[in-house]
């Protein structure tokens, strides 16, 4: 199956694509540096400067966290969840990393499939 | 099956017993009012005095955020996210609320089953 | 939060109240005796007599398998898997007992919410 | 993330890496025709010819069955149900097409990633 990436958006001329794109895209939004054995906030946003449908027909359905090729924790949403109106989901995960992560979310739209973060290297100081 | 409920734990004599209680109910903390049509924050944490176990074949495997009897969110996690140490697990869900909601969160330990936390209410003006 | 519990719909006069209770209501389907350490198979349906909707604002969302207090498995649908038409939603489990297992489905209707079948008990031979 | 495709294993000379490719590799199990409107099974199992462990730090955790670029369910197994010993996990998906489906499975592994399974095409007729 395909699996979209982010583009750099401001390189994108059409705004019905930079809008597109935005809006699907997972961001992680972490400190870059995290304590051993300490919990660790990592929040997955999606979209930074457009918003995304919560319509029954149209919602974003999860959000996966993945350290490399290892999955730490997904969070599904029900349609609605976002008061049926554009919105950017989030959600705040904690987790206690052991050694450096290689952070990227993965997510899923109900109309447009599949969507990967860039990923974030998170360096852990022991 | 069994869904077992928060007690009092400063009305449980028995320390082991405490630990057992709190270790496994989940906390809703959030503010008590919300605006209509505005993304709010709902943290669900499990424990609060003590600390539950991050092992493999024992672990907080899901947390479920209902609003009465129509479910919001759900986040799972794997076995080790809370570096395989006790830990009390925690996620930051965001709802856009359209009426007063009656938050619970319903949780899962692999071990000892299905816990559902006390409810709150959350006004939303609008 | 409230589970819904099957009734015997055969002492229900209303058919309307007959439709919603079968059509929500998970049934068991598996042989009443498993052999230890073999794999045994467990159809869990949703509806005898009546169908539900696979409308995007009205689906079975999930389906739990459980033993006793323990959680063995589950099913998540995306709204249009069953054609978006009316359907008894099912799914085949394969579990492997080691004793005896009381088996219950737990459901969620994203309309109608949390519904609990009747438990089947099936005997394990060693 | 890196996806792990399936390999011929005929043609992998060292039993070790003809297993582990074979124990973690998805197969879809269905009729290649469908009827447009009315419920079609699809079986997915993981390993045709070798066993994958079910310990508690090492386990299938989750099938997802896609259809091109659209999921169409998921299936989550909690360790241990498949009574703690080696085997292939397996969970029959009954699904409603509406037309030709192209589908796919994805699996995780706990301890080896992510593994997306050869595509099946199924033809509806109408």
């Amino acid at each position: 199956m395909k699996i979209n990436r982010y583009e750099d958006i401001s390189q994108i001329e059409r705004e019905a694509k930079r809008d597109f794109i935005d809006r699907h895209s997972a961001f992680i939004h972490s400190d870059s540096k995290a304590i051993k054995g300490e919990k660790f906030k990592v929040k997955v946003k999606i979209g930074e400067a457009y918003f995304h449908p919560d319509d029954f027909e149209h919602y974003i359905s999860w959000i996966q966290l993945w350290d490399g090729e290892r999955m730490l924790a997904k969070t599904s949403f029900l349609a609605g969840a976002m008061g049926s109106a554009p919105s950017q989901v989030e959600v705040d995960f904690y987790v206690v990393p052991t050694k450096t992560m290689k952070l990227t979310a993965l997510t899923y739209c109900t109309k447009h499939g599949l969507w990967q973060s860039d990923e974030k290297t998170v360096e852990v100081d022991s």
